[in-house]
């Protein structure tokens, strides 16, 4: 077996500069089961983090599903197989109407690159809004709706950003703060409005707005009931296309619901689906109503080899058929109720912590240096998170300023899974030094 | 297990419209083994046409890495795992220097639509060549690299196209024919140029040409010694990348090399991969220079979910260890030879037999209404296709005038194959009318 060195020395030769580990000390994986992985000297760690082995680290019914259906036939969708139609039929029934068709890919990259598509097919206008502190993806089309991506594929660009929403510091969200009397709801409708109307203004039109109905990687804000409410409206009020992008909230995760829309109580346009599909199977996919889809279809001409296989059918549908049977989305908010409360009860004793919040399976806390200023404590963060590491527990950092932990175990995550994260990060706080 | 017919509408109910099935009586397939597919009524079928199964349906050291890896682990590249650097490394020893280092996707898409991101990375331009018959993928960006999408995403678009070469019928092949005095290889660079100097002249700069070298979609045509080499110099001399697509091509299916641009004696800037890699596990790549991986790894930020997983590495790492132990694309070549000169013989018989060609498992006939006038054939080669499905050999057809037959089985098939293939479509082309 290769030492960590020779394998980093290996990746630089091999794939080049600036392919980007976790960790100062990254962690050679060899093995995983449920909510625990191994490392390569046999030390065993608490995944809190990953969340495409969805069902858990190599699942039993997903690897069998797998091995059953790649043993017999793997093909492409230009052949009928009842893989397809009977996981589509599976899918679809977890979406409200009109989301009752969809196109199998195998990426979530691949599915918000088909959804910007419908997007135009509906429209005939390509401008599209996405918050300034997200990611959709990795295609070139898909890269620009990333603010934060360093290049970009020549020309003006035809996406504007808002400020992602920020519930725990309304006041920094945006220059100024929250407008007087103004919702936080509200607030962000407005700078949606008014993107909305610079790109009615431009050569590209207002085609619509994409949008993770959680806010991942935005921090998962807490968000009042109906937030999206307006911004929907403004964005159907102007003809556009509302896309969801499921990729993180979706499947269940935030345990109330089993899609983020759901939660948040919009029905959108287009949904967009990817890393927890297949439980780590390469597998996306892209819902959406037979109005748009038909648009889409005699718009553009689309074929997906891989997408759809029968090989790829089986894992997602094996990935439903478990979360049913194991009732995994009910355990999502039960242990999440449970391992939020424990991180409240750590705040208790750790200044740092000066926020927690989120749902089910997707769950932090934000930390900063004070909570009077809320001052964030980004470096800090990402120290944790390196320390829980070192103590044998994955977990990470995100949000607008990298200062909240991101806290998203598979669903086989148990209340003593979320003791042991909690006993670790109350001897990591008690550590780790809070300064800058 | 459903009809047909419910099969049918359950597509039409849950995907769509327009998704597309292979012949006028679909076939549900749902057994694959070696060169062999069954239907769900029990008949066997030779598989003459489907090239992702590369080293045959469900082989069993493939199934094997794949189950085994996923019961182990499946995680991702920001951890270190031997997966990835193992097959890299093996993957990249098939090349010439300088192409040594990787970028592993799920999709042969998703690596071209990378190599148009490596192009800009090396040349600030974005200006791209392609053939006006060809077909590089699903992304938006990709898809515009394909004149018969119907619809693109906004703008004028920064491909131009050049006349994809025939070498069947040179004096078809441009307005006018084949200019006096140059060869077929000349007057296929003399159109690269001008369409180098369009773009240069244009917003959008000269940024390469991306070419299978094979001309797969185009119908392979039988192509000179050096036919590429002017071609590649003007690409290089006006400081643009030459990207070379092998998701056709490429895995040793031509026989004669392992890469379809070895065969035509170029080194490419940038070598993308699909379809065969992983035997029908989601799998691509983007092969490359060190130095052009790092400008690119510098211009952008990439990372894949799913690219390069420790399963997706184990099935394309068992499909390269396969084809050595099994000598297959030895096999191949050999095979080849045999099919295409039971070819030519069928053409002694079968006047619509206008020209054979093709190398290793890429082969096939050229129908014409008339041998003096080459009349493409269109209707009655689809016709052709139609019937030999019914006989139970799936082939298909493409080419510029859609008049080729394309048969391209997977590296399993031998003279006993091609012999069943052979014969019934001697009995196909007597019964079937040669007419328009």
């Amino acid at each position: 077996m290769k030492t960590n060195q020779q394998l980093i020395d290996d990746r630089a030769r091999l794939l080049g500069p600036n392919v980007s580990t976790f960790y100062d000390n990254p962690i050679h994986m060899i093995k995983g089961e449920g909510v625990w992985v191994w490392d390569a000297q046999g030390r065993k760690y608490l995944d809190c983090y990953n969340n495409v082995p969805h069902v858990g680290h190599c699942h039993a019914k997903v690897v069998e599903a797998i091995c059953q259906q790649a043993s017999t036939l793997n093909t492409h969708t230009r052949y009928l197989h009842e893989g397809i139609v009977r996981y589509v039929d599976k899918l679809t029934a977890t979406f409200a109407e009109p989301l009752s068709t969809a196109i199998m890919t195998c990426t979530g990259s691949e599915a918000n690159d088909i959804a910007l598509r419908m997007a135009e097919a509906a429209t005939g206008q390509r401008g599209i809004i996405a918050t300034d502190h997200t990611y959709h993806g990795n295609t070139t089309m898909v890269a620009k709706l990333s603010n934060s991506n360093k290049s970009d594929f020549g020309g003006e660009s035809h996406v504007r950003f808002v400020p992602a929403p920020d519930s725990y510091r309304p006041a920094y969200w945006l220059d100024g703060g929250l407008p007087e009397g103004m919702t936080h709801a509200q607030a962000f409708a407005e700078q949606v409005k008014l993107k909305i109307k610079e790109l009615q203004a431009s050569e590209h039109g207002f085609a619509g707005m994409i949008i993770c109905p959680f806010f991942a990687n935005e921090g998962f804000p807490t968000l009042e009931a109906g937030f999206l409410d307006e911004t929907v409206a403004a964005v159907k009020a102007a003809g556009g296309i509302v896309i969801a992008d499921e990729v993180q909230p979706g499947f269940g995760r935030i345990g109330t619901h089993m899609w983020g829309h759901q939660r948040v109580g919009i029905v959108p346009d287009v949904v967009t689906l990817g890393k927890p599909m297949g439980n780590g199977h390469p597998v996306g996919g892209v819902v959406t109503s037979m109005a748009l889809m038909t648009q889409f279809r005699e718009a553009f001409r689309y074929f997906n080899t891989f997408g759809g296989n029968p090989v790829s059918c089986a894992a997602a549908e094996a990935v439903l058929d478990v979360m049913a049977a194991e009732g995994l989305m009910e355990q999502a908010m039960e242990v999440g109720d449970y391992a939020r409360a424990g991180l409240q009860a750590l705040a208790d004793k750790h200044v740092c912590i000066g926020d927690v919040r989120g749902s089910g399976m997707f769950f932090g806390a934000e930390m900063v240096l004070d909570r009077n200023t809320k001052e964030p404590a980004t470096a800090f963060t990402k120290r944790v998170a390196n320390a829980m590491r070192e103590e044998g527990v994955i977990l990470n950092f995100l949000g607008i300023n990298y200062n909240a932990l991101k806290i998203r175990p598979n669903l086989q995550f148990q209340k003593q899974h979320a003791d042991v994260m909690l006993q670790t990060l109350d001897k990591v706080l008690s550590k780790v030094v809070l300064q800058p």
